[in-house]
């Protein structure tokens, strides 16, 4: 029997499936129980941004095994406060407090309810083309498909259409007039649903799994004063973003925004020990100075994941991790796919920015049809990147291209001929058809 | 500044505080800054079941880091197989899979959406005296006032009374007869709110941080019996109470029972890295063999977590740690905390089994009428111990006591010492107010 069907796996059907059995990783590659290695293109989930067993992170957390390995969040613990400190001096101005978590779900589940007792107020806006987790209120939130299967109808969850040129849904032409129109109708819905009726905005400051949007320069910043106008708790998902994705420390960085609550996971230690967490901001802390915060879990501020994070961000600061992103972004990997996303017909759209991309995968260029998910072009495209060792993140008809960002230059081009190939592939499919 | 402000922590209200700062830990006991040496009486938050670095843990845990630490579900993986082949070879008849998760909340989560999607019904019944986890669902199944400040009345969660002997809500002289009357009240309950209505009954099967309230015999079984008669998904929810704490691998395991889905976490791998899941009977599995199960978690299935789990598993099986947690309970623990418990006219009443046990302080044992939570004599107490070097487990009138399940029997003399006489203080405060 193998092994692997006792295991109950997320997001699909359960069986036997045909998977590759991952037993090791070095870098920007993971090792096949058969010995294969696979170039991961995908840093797993988007989140390994150092790449597989970083030497200062691995030293991290044995060091932190051989002396504690776990301790409940009520006693005080040396390198969960050296966690915080090092994530609040890279976070957004103001942001001065953590609140630990296991993963990025939980971050949003905290922030949302630290919103509503703060405010006093029940609803939460979110955008529709989002992923903010799966327990329920995060799985509620979410805005694209992912959601419907589990939506029982949340009190409370009022979703908008965020800015997304490729596909304007306000009849825009330009970027500009997208994020100004996506604007004006985020106000309405403000408006509308009655500004003191609303807790909490949670958005990503880069649009991740569900497509990679970024928004038209000012997008964001006129999100958080429509926020701040309103008393709304701005909530900045950067569970994807964060830690140095998209070449800045944050997303929300790149437009010098500060919101009142940011979730963060993945990137804070590359995922190496489950880690997520809410950075607080003062309005948010001040209501839990003399109150007591009515929530918590067993593993807030686990040491072991947090010496990981201080490994992870010493090791960013060290070796410029940041700035090699944004590289990765202007002078390798960016120039490398729009090449790429010119030659092939089957490309539709390619949208990102750092370590973050993604393509558009359509059956016509000019009439913008996407490619049918899960069907024999995707299929073929997938296959054509095993085939090649290349690991990818195909989600509908988005190939997500998100590599660890200290992939080297030479993997890139590696990575970037095996995309060409592939692409290539789904062209011949496209023709054939 | 102190860095332990730079956190926000769970359940308290934030700015200085003053606790131990804990750096390091060895079996039962915990090392502060200052190298004070405390005897940890409560596991932490009782999942410590093999106190602190446990050479065979720490050794799978530091090999698993050289070689792979993290890896996304999609893919398969060799010490996942492997620490879901060691769980389900331990888990109640029939839980065949494991979907895994970062912790017990999330577990709930997960476990409540299958047994919806499966039945296509949306109550879910859950007891009053409970407590599930910190995220929308669980927080609302939760039945104990840790729920309040987030309840924001979430449609079809119905609480019910468990059995209490100790305060009958129905009358009840005897244990047997709490037993009956619980399942009367339970099945009049499923009957009012219509069978065909509620999807899953979610049950600790020891009641954990809500009072340690081991169900009379035969009521655990009658709960199955209820929830097999009329198409409900049995949650048992051992979190807390999974992998030997009650000195059986499941609490459930004493009454033979086994649920359609079993919830655990803590004792999987004694908290060393994060880690929970949901073990998956034939019923629910079956429903998602065609159709995808439609929800996931970055961090399932993570291989260092489950790296732990495999060693810890290992460790308890060599080590017969179960067997040892059931004489704690009969032959050490137990018996000592008896004798307590009579000397001291402040226990009201002593509840446990295994390596689980509460101590309930009362003002008056006539009355049973709980100490005041958070007043002079619980402070008392709590000094009491600390002046000891003993960590024990407060939670409103009550003292948790949940020693790692490999405690040696001179240390649980040395904590039963320091017990005594802050039990003692407590006496003194009594008769002095
Ligand atoms: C933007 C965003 N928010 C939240 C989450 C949920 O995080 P987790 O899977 O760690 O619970 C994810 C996961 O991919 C994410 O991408
Ligand atoms: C019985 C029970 N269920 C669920 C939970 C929630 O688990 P976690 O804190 O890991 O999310 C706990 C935590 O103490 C628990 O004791």
């Amino acid at each position: 029997m193998d092994l692997d069907e006792l295991v109950f796996h997320p997001w699909v059907a359960q069986g036997p499936r045909r998977v590759p059995t991952i037993v090791a990783g070095e870098g920007s590659h993971v090792v096949a129980a058969d010995g294969r290695r696979y170039l991961d293109f995908s840093s797993q989930l988007v989140f390994t941004n150092l790449g597989h067993r970083h030497p200062r992170v691995v030293a991290a957390i044995k060091a932190q095994a051989d002396r504690l390995c776990t301790l409940a969040p009520a006693h005080a613990n040396d390198v969960r406060n050296e966690a915080a400190r090092l994530i609040v001096e890279v976070a957004p101005e103001g942001l001065g407090h953590v609140l630990f978590t296991t993963g990025g779900t939980e971050g949003i589940e905290h922030a949302v309810r630290m919103a509503r007792l703060v405010t006093g107020r029940p609803k939460v806006l979110a955008a529709y083309r989002s992923y903010h987790g799966s327990t329920t209120t995060s799985i509620h939130l979410t805005g694209d498909p992912r959601r419907w299967a589990s939506d029982t109808g949340a009190a409370g969850v009022v979703h908008f259409f965020g800015p997304f040129p490729y596909r304007s849904v306000f009849g825009a032409t330009t970027p500009e007039e997208e994020g100004e129109r996506a604007l004006a109708h985020l106000e309405q819905v403000i408006l509308q649903e009655g500004p003191t009726t609303i807790a909490a905005l949670v958005l990503e400051s880069v649009t991740g799994s569900s497509g990679v949007v970024v928004p038209p320069a000012g997008y964001l910043r006129g999100v958080r004063e429509l926020c701040a106008r309103h008393g709304i708790v701005h909530i900045a998902d950067e569970v994807l973003t964060g830690f140095g994705r998209t070449g800045a420390w944050f997303a929300c960085d790149h437009e010098d925004v500060a919101p009142d609550l940011l979730v963060f996971a993945k990137g804070v230690n590359s995922g190496y020990v489950p880690l997520g967490g809410v950075l607080v901001g003062e309005r948010v802390y001040r209501a839990f100075t003399e109150r007591p915060y009515p929530a918590g879990l067993t593993y807030s501020g686990h040491p072991l994941a947090c010496a990981a994070a201080v490994g992870a961000i010493e090791a960013m600061h060290e070796e410029d991790t940041v700035a090699a992103a944004a590289r990765l972004g202007t002078d390798v990997l960016g120039p490398g796919l729009k090449r790429l996303a010119e030659k092939h017909p089957c490309v539709g759209d390619l949208r990102g920015i750092g370590a973050l991309w993604t393509l558009e995968l359509v059956a016509d260029r000019d009439a913008g049809e996407p490619l049918p998910t899960g069907g024999p072009q995707m299929t073929a495209f997938t296959k054509a990147c095993l085939d090649r060792d290349l690991l990818t993140l195909v989600l509908a008809n988005r190939v997500h291209v998100a590599p660890p960002l200290n992939t080297t230059d030479a993997d890139v081009t590696t990575g970037l001929t095996a995309l060409d190939e592939a692409l290539t592939a789904v062209d011949a499919e496209l023709r054939a058809g």
